[in-house]
């Protein structure tokens, strides 16, 4: 390529932000008594001054490790041409996920492939940024073989072939505009957590229940798996405010074995849950298909902590799962997040984007906006999960209103937080943590 | 306790080892061009002065990330009482393997768990050390029920339960003497994959078989999937050496899809591979799974790179494999190891555990040996692979004899390294790489 026109990134710079959210107990469940959501941030820069950020989220200790492991990838961004990703990303991200030293780290999961998944996504915020859209009209507006060029069939052609899923994608494209359209009039359907931590009291679950359906949040789900009795309890309590219309979810984060799983669940049926999330280890396919074929009534969801798409495809095709719930920060960015849909699609799956924590509403908002307009082309029975934490941080903040998520108007992927934020969290050397942490800890 | 029985683990220290292996080329295959074998090498020590070390086997960068997460989990270490240790080894597992902040990193995969796998393992050395004995004999000589406690049953107790396990363990019990006096006189079987890396020349190959079989090894496993062409003379130069009943075996380091895998394997059943090991992605069980349904006369093998217990749970209740190939650092230390022993003995798999690299071997020996005297009581058929790298820089090597590893002797698991090696070869300011890096890298 010609010199004059070459746009390099110079620069990458990562940050260890942490909230210190375990002191009031917001995010507890049965897997998790007390996380501090925490991001490790990504900015890159490139010689002409293009900018991108991207975020990892976590939930404390480790942060300084996805981190590190950004910064171990240092000579696989440095020096990339943003004009060739632009033409194309999918060897960007390629090089990023396929480093041999590094990849002996995973493969493909864990540390090594959150820290590809953050660098890929502050390109692709960086691009969105270039162009003045959000991430979600950037793909909105791609040719069909563009879009279909960002997937990644890596070890999952046998589920799903490039052609099929541009054959897919070509059915979408004449009535791709009325999505958009909707979209910008009407959002994506939400649903709430935030009522149903573990270490929230009855009181405490019953104020923010009745709160969240006063908004236009009437789909809410609430954590299980600690003591039966209280999951009865808990579970009586939200049915009486939502009522038998609106969809009382469960989520056990993993406490339980597979034949355990199947007995507590049968204790919660009266209650008819629309979905169990996570009822146990997120490895394990085929235990959740045991579960998935012993419960009746109840479907079967998980995703947020599921590695990457070669699970994801074995959870979808041996028909494990009926909800997936990716995580924007657990896989190797937007490219293979978009073939995780595009299986999911094929197989008649619904996905439903785990959020929360932080930044991860910001995320999984643009990835079902895409879905919607260019693979699966539905909405109906679908929503992204949303916890009203910490979007005060976000320069471009989540918006949800009357239970709908908004869509994104602002060039880039929405999860660019405030300086003055990035200063303050800081961990351990920012006031919030200094002052925390000066008191003996 | 007591505090004056007490005995606090007081120090644990971290080294990024690295050796410049790339340069030669050795350990090339077709996933892996360029690996500098690497060891994040972990010691502790207790306040009465006993003494451990661990490590962590990798190929390079991300080495510190390793260190790193192991000083990650000093709050777990640092304090831990090691006459408690003793008597519930378990426990300081646990502790370990569900730091809830940390688990978010995995869970229970990735560099999160090589972290815990190499600390636990650096306690399993400093007890063993304790004893007098090695990590083989110390496991030989406990009770069926100290032997049983110390395994993993988490997650998948719907393929064995502690109760089942008993049971097999204490069926063994009255044999074990003959067993250990066996390992003692005659070893445990070795196969080599020295001669067979990608980067090495036909002439190179053949050199290397007929000196292997000269001192031997007769089963000898080559690395395949780069070019049909090359793998077809290669695999029929080999043959050629050791003979028709000597055992070739190969390696595609998970460089095929699932139906590339089942064609490409078609052209080299010719020479009676006795298996194929990482035809696809090493998470992927149905794929496996498929591949093993449609190949005739060849068995599957898979493991140095499967992440934890469950999806071994996988691949060996769903048929998806033969030989399970576990790495003694990819999962989380002994503990998790005799699980996966365990379940395979359960269903009739054999383990052929993963070796090579730096110390794999030195930790391999023990497990096995374990294995033959406690859990599948059977070691015809069975292997440990063996490569002879880098075993100088050990205090206590492996030593091959005639084709079979010797039971290890001296006291511990056998991966301390010399602290001229530790000083030599310390990442990135040892001798070695002052000088590699100081000539402009």
């Amino acid at each position: 390529m010609d010199k004059a026109l070459s746009n390099k990134i110079i620069d990458l710079t990562t940050r260890d932000i942490r909230f210190p959210t375990s002191a009031r107990r917001d995010g507890s469940d049965a897997a998790n008594a007390d996380p501090d959501y925490s991001a490790a941030y990504i900015t890159i820069t490139t010689e002409k001054g293009d900018r991108g950020c991207g975020l990892i989220f976590t939930i404390g200790r480790g942060n300084n490790l996805c981190c590190q492991a950004v910064e171990n990838m240092r000579h696989l961004v440095l020096g990339s041409d943003f004009e060739a990703i632009k033409t194309d990303i999918s060897a960007f991200y390629d090089r990023l996920r396929s480093d041999s030293q590094l990849r002996w780290l995973g493969p493909e999961k864990g540390i090594i492939h959150m820290a590809v998944g953050g660098s890929v996504n502050a390109v692709w915020d960086m691009w969105a940024r270039a162009e003045g859209k959000p991430v979600w009209r950037l793909l909105a507006d791609m040719s069909a073989e563009e879009f279909v060029g960002c997937m990644d069939f890596r070890y999952v052609s046998d589920a799903i072939t490039r052609d099929e899923a541009l054959e897919i994608v070509e059915r979408n494209t004449a009535t791709r505009t009325e999505r958009i359209a909707r979209l910008e009039r009407g959002g994506y359907p939400a649903y709430t957590t935030s009522p149903g931590w573990l270490g929230y009291s009855d009181a405490k679950l019953r104020r923010l229940c009745a709160d969240a359906v006063a908004r236009g949040l009437r789909h809410i789900k609430i954590k299980v798996g600690g003591d039966l009795r209280d999951d009865v309890r808990r579970c009586r309590i939200v049915r009486e405010i939502i009522g038998a219309d609106s969809r009382l979810m469960i989520d056990a984060n993993q406490v339980w074995e597979v034949g355990e799983a199947v007995a507590w669940l049968r204790e919660l049926e009266p209650f008819s849950p629309w979905f169990i999330e996570e009822p146990t280890s997120p490895d394990d396919v085929l235990g959740h298909r045991e579960i998935r074929n012993s419960i009746n009534g109840m479907k079967v969801a998980t995703g947020e902590h599921c590695q990457n798409r070669i699970l994801f495809k074995q959870f979808i095709t041996s028909q494990a799962v009926d909800i997936v719930q990716l995580d924007a920060c657990r896989l190797a960015g937007l490219n293979e997040i978009l073939t995780v849909y595009m299986i999911a699609a094929k197989y008649g799956k619904l996905v439903c984007p785990h959020a929360g924590g932080v930044g991860l509403c910001e995320y999984a908002q643009h990835l079902s906006m895409i879905d919607y307009v260019r693979i699966s082309a539905e909405i109906d029975e679908r929503m992204i999960e949303y916890v009203d934490h910490l979007h005060e941080h976000f320069v471009d903040p989540c918006r949800v209103r009357e239970g709908a998520y908004l869509a994104p108007e602002a060039p880039g992927f929405s999860v660019e937080m405030f300086a003055s934020t990035l200063e303050r969290y800081r961990y351990p050397d920012g006031a919030e943590w200094r002052s925390r942490l000066g008191g003996g800890d």
